[in-house]
């Protein structure tokens, strides 16, 4: 019998009436049908967002949107900071670059958080720089930045804060008007529950002002035409029906249950595995700076992360992540987000306990995943 | 009781195994399950390119990747030739202009097609043209160009031949190789009855050589990327999964009934339509040049096409398409892309004839529809 749980950090589980919309016959997009799911997932999406900017959406996955808020945002000559801590963060340099923006890194040790003063220096010592680029959650890294005091740090700038929420988006919390997030950047195969290939931007009227002004080359990703297509609950090309349809069933369950609450279940499982990794006798990657949304865990010396996530698939149909790069096999990533149950974190504990014994680990059995039940009960308890 | 029939030029119905399977429990894209997916769909998409070429996907509707073309292959300060005879030619245009090509056009009236000499005779007077950009169906005309005899055109020059397959890949013959054509591009959702969200470029050997040497800036669209990506079975960025799985049913279903099957099944429902118009007293847009894939229908004057457009599917379930721009409730178009089967052609035709009626054009009932059986049953019984 062959039956997955499913723990990556993306894609993540999709809820059965998002997956079966997408077996009905499909509709087409201009039709007045379509304009009115596009305007209620747009008006789910700011929900979930938390903002009254406009949300753009995209036919691409998460990649295609944080270029295109490179593209649509700055000017050849443009000056850029960029905050590197891990494979997102990278990603966000190499668009600068691909596009000749000139480009300031802050670079941190994998596994660390920036610390949002060293974002205030950097602005203050280059007062050209145009727009901020950093990363909510570094999913290569299980690390969380803190949005809140970045955004005050930007917002007595000229500079515009772009965040990469990918991983993040309901998830963990991120206030884009409260916090005044200039671009939020996502895409549907994480929090939102969705199969991948669609992505989103939020853009605020300080970000409006500068893409009139920007002369980079764009077309497909072009903000200007989304927004105008959008108008008209229309796109500008033709938009992903299926994923559209799906996201707006997940849309309607992260309604039904409450964006606080869909954090704090999240969180109780992100606390889960962090006490049963603890009891396990193994070390957080980023004790500091642990994201909700995926828990990067270390491995102790001799223990091959690659082969023990293949044990986990093989032998008992759950899938973690391994490390990417530089943490290629010296840790794993367990997800937390969207439409993920306890049962299933804790079958992967118990699963990952016997996997851990058996490539030399010494654990005592059933330590870890008691260690994760304690945690999830006391804080069911007071939540 | 409501049941639609779709037979506009794209999305096109999807076949029940495509929509299924998009139903299942999503799988990873990092997983030696989704490599060997992946890898059947390149192979399954060579076979309907008919090309030995690199194929490279992409998460995006159609002008992706056709953006991804010309970010792909040229270099600022390039000389571009775009054909521009309706909506799709005039995207080329705008494409090529927004990435600062200086772009040299040949105009078309909306219904023609291109005589291919003009194209000869524009590489003359112009030999540092890098690249053709043409459209092989005009979807928005129903004109379809002889990409052969351009080709010919084209393969005696330094310059790379760009054909927009969309809405003629899987129903127009394309024989990618045999006339080499350098770059073809195409979506998911027309010949290939998958949803919109996947796009294809097909790539030359000599389109290679002018990739190599390109500077304009790309990146999530960046050809070399992908190419890397999928020497490993694998892409550069998330791959839009479900869509992915759905191309892999369609695509089956394409070889078990072999392309030319699929071809001349496209032929007759565009000859019964071309007939039924004509025992209607309607006039096609492009009598010397109509498309397989989707035929146009001039409307008598006095007829407006919004109107009939919306009469047919709200009183009969049945979707075709208008006319954009220029065209706009002067035609109507009619899809025979994939998964449409006559029986749906000869409904569509009947309620066309009453609602025709109903809007005052004088038709004797039946003709239209006794016109398109005989021409299917002659055509089935000679083929």
């Amino acid at each position: 019998m062959k039956k997955y749980y499913l723990l990556t950090p993306g894609p993540t589980p999709i809820p059965e009436a998002a997956r079966e919309i997408m077996a009905e016959p499909i509709i087409h997009h201009r039709t007045r049908e379509f304009q009115d799911i596009l305007r209620e997932v747009i008006e789910g999406l700011k929900y979930v967002f938390q903002t009254k900017n406009e949300i753009l959406l995209f036919a691409s996955s998460g990649t295609g949107a944080m270029e295109a808020s490179v593209a649509n945002l700055l000017s050849p000559g443009d000056k850029a900071l960029v905050i590197r801590g891990g494979k997102f963060g990278e990603r966000w340099g190499e668009i600068t670059q691909a596009y000749g923006i000139e480009t300031i890194f802050i670079d941190l040790t994998w596994g660390e958080a920036v610390e949002p003063r060293r974002i205030a220096e950097s602005l203050k010592s280059n007062p050209d720089i145009k727009a901020v680029f950093i990363t909510h959650c570094e999913t290569s890294t299980g690390v969380v930045s803190d949005v809140k005091a970045i955004a005050e740090a930007v917002n007595s700038t000229e500079a515009v804060l772009v965040v990469d929420a990918i991983s993040s988006l309901a998830s963990i919390p991120l206030r884009a008007d409260e916090w005044q997030v200039d671009v939020v950047v996502s895409g549907s195969q994480k929090g939102l529950m969705t199969p991948p290939g669609l992505a989103f931007v939020s853009v605020s009227p300080k970000a409006w002002e500068m893409i009139e002004k920007s002369t980079l080359p764009k077309y497909y990703f072009s903000f200007k035409e989304a927004r105008k297509a959008q108008g008209k609950d229309s796109t500008p090309w033709t938009p992903a029906v299926t994923l559209v349809l799906a996201l707006k069933e997940s849309l309607q369950m992260i309604k039904d249950e409450g964006l606080e609450k869909v954090f704090l279940r999240q969180r109780r499982l992100s606390e889960a595995t962090r006490m049963a990794a603890k009891a396990l006798g193994l070390k957080l990657l980023a004790p500091k700076a642990a994201a909700i949304s995926v828990t990067a865990i270390k491995l102790p010396e001799g223990i091959d992360g690659n082969v023990l996530v293949k044990n986990l698939k093989r032998r008992h149909g759950i899938s973690i992540a391994g490390g990417q790069a530089q943490l290629k096999g010296k840790i794993i990533r367990i997800a937390h987000m969207g439409y993920i149950k306890q049962f299933e974190l804790l079958e992967a504990i118990s699963a990952l306990e016997k996997e851990l014994a058996e490539l030399g680990h010494k654990v005592e059995s059933g330590v870890g995943r008691k260690a994760a039940e304690e945690a999830l009960l006391s804080n069911g308890g007071k939540r």
